[in-house]
């Protein structure tokens, strides 16, 4: 090998709206090179997905030199079997017991890994980012879903059948809101970005003409957990309980998890987590109320530190993992 | 050494009422033999406590012959160190950073090891018991207290300061019944025996003569987990109404073990799971509704198989472990 020569792993963050591709350097270290996103574009159909996939893995390897790229890690939405690299059930991208990893490895000719995104979110941040250095680490990801991940002793915990990491549907409220699962009171039946949004709507007052209601001109159906927040921050009475409400679910779903793991971090990520803190000062406060101290003490709760890359190098990590070893 | 000769080790289990103490096979696969049980007496002091431990121990020592005794396996309440072996707290037995362990081992001149009692239950079952060959197993011990552990690929997780598996200070209903630890909506605020007595004393309209009140004469403080149950049994609405809500509380716990873990099995022990299916049944209805097929499908609920021996076991298990290597 050339003396300074940078070798390469392309990672993949698939998303039901977004599909993200990078170069990592396979000794880490640095920020992924030349990211593209491009969109999902679902409706197009899982084969125009595929294709759309590989053309911008192409073009990576292709920018890069064949020869400086190892492989390829592909982090998408569960659940998915890391071990056969076949996807389950992906209802958004229409993908029902799809080889995705051997596919994408027989079209770009390159060696691949396959994992869950929520996993790769926390693996990424593990190797890469707020959680470097942790021996025992869970990720958790707030977005149009809540997903969450373990690490131990830099591997990834994947548990019995690919499951393990499933903070989004551990319920927190016995005889609580339905969950789209089947299950009542999962996290994620409160606190992902549709159902933050769908509170916020039923607690306004029929007719009531609120800031929430203003922003969106009185059409509900618009409001998001985004303008949610805003709706907060101007002072929204219904906004600003729903958003306290979803801290406290938060913080009693961390909570468990420290119960349950005892990890020196939690690490939060996803597009909910962008309220920064606004939403991790109360959900510090909480957890602190609801864990013993000796836990509390050795347990960091933080916010992701790689941003929309997270998933990208978190790919390019388990893939590193897999073929090179533990970094 | 001598063909034949059987080398033991003494495992101990401490209790808030008894203290049990047994002979285990270092080599495993049979039961304990001529296990002691005393009352713990922790009113007499700590002091007294650890002279009727060491009396127990060495009387089991003799009957084997020093010379064929590998060591002492210990188990406590916790929270406690196994790295240091001293004990944080244990507010029954009057111990606040009490070196349980070292002085255990000088007083009996042996090597010995401490653990948590919880997680000596699920040790033992994963060894000799219900457990055997999963690679993953949770243990939930339902008595006084609840109690939990992880052991994965034969190692008990304790997390960054001892205190994984806390199963019972999971909040399973956030906005729920306050828990001594600080913490509301616990699985052991609704679950563990006493517990258990005291929402169904709750439940009884004042001056009621049903089937529960009569069982104790109309004194309700005699009322315990066991006579609620008879009382279930023999048709007392009240009664029956707080088990059907124990084991949804129950099943909603397995339920979040299986989102996190993933695991092949959660075995579930001590005196309150004694009711045996009358409660695992519903729990296992209960957290099939609440948990994806394709992890329910790998995973079994049982009842551990050890009765009064898995902390026993356990314990020695604990012990066989860190100075023999894993079975």
């Amino acid at each position: 090998m050339t003396v300074g020569r940078t070798r390469w792993i392309v990672g993949v963050d698939i998303g039901g709206t977004n599909l993200r591709v990078g170069r990592v350097p396979l000794e880490g270290g640095a920020p992924p090179v030349a990211v593209r996103r491009r969109s999902t574009r679902p409706a197009s159909g899982s084969g125009q997905v595929l294709e759309r996939i590989v053309a911008m893995i192409r073009e990576s390897v292709a920018e890069a030199g064949r020869d400086n790229i190892a492989g390829i890690g592909l982090g998408a939405p569960g659940p998915l079997d890391p071990e056969s690299g076949v996807v389950a059930e992906t209802p958004n991208l229409g993908w029902r017991d799809y080889p995705l990893r051997d596919l994408v490895a027989e079209a770009c000719g390159l060696p691949a890994t396959l994992d869950n995104d929520a996993n790769c979110f926390t693996y990424g941040e593990w190797w890469m980012g707020a959680g470097r250095g942790c021996r025992r680490l869970v990720g958790i990801t707030l977005g149009t879903g809540i997903g969450g991940g373990i690490v131990i002793d830099g591997e990834i915990q994947h548990g019995a059948s690919g499951g393990a990491g499933e903070v989004g549907h551990m319920s927190v409220d016995v005889r609580g809101r339905r969950c789209a699962c089947g299950s009542r009171g999962c996290v994620e039946a409160y606190a992902s970005g549709p159902a933050i949004a769908a509170r916020a709507v039923e607690a306004i007052p029929a007719g009531s003409d609120c800031i929430l209601a203003s922003l969106v001109d009185g059409d509900l159906d618009g409001v998001t957990a985004e303008i949610v927040s805003q709706a907060a921050a101007a002072g929204d009475r219904y906004a600003g309980e729903v958003l306290r409400d979803t801290a406290g679910i938060l913080a009693t779903a961390v909570a468990n998890v420290i119960h349950l793991v005892n990890p020196e971090a939690v690490v939060i990520g996803g597009g909910v987590a962008n309220a920064g803190e606004r939403l991790l000062g109360p959900i510090r406060r909480e957890v602190g109320r609801r864990v013993f101290g000796a836990h509390m003490r050795v347990c960091r709760i933080l916010r992701g530190e790689l941003g929309e890359s997270a998933g990208v190098i978190g790919a390019a990590g388990v893939f590193r993992r897999a073929h090179h070893g533990c970094p």
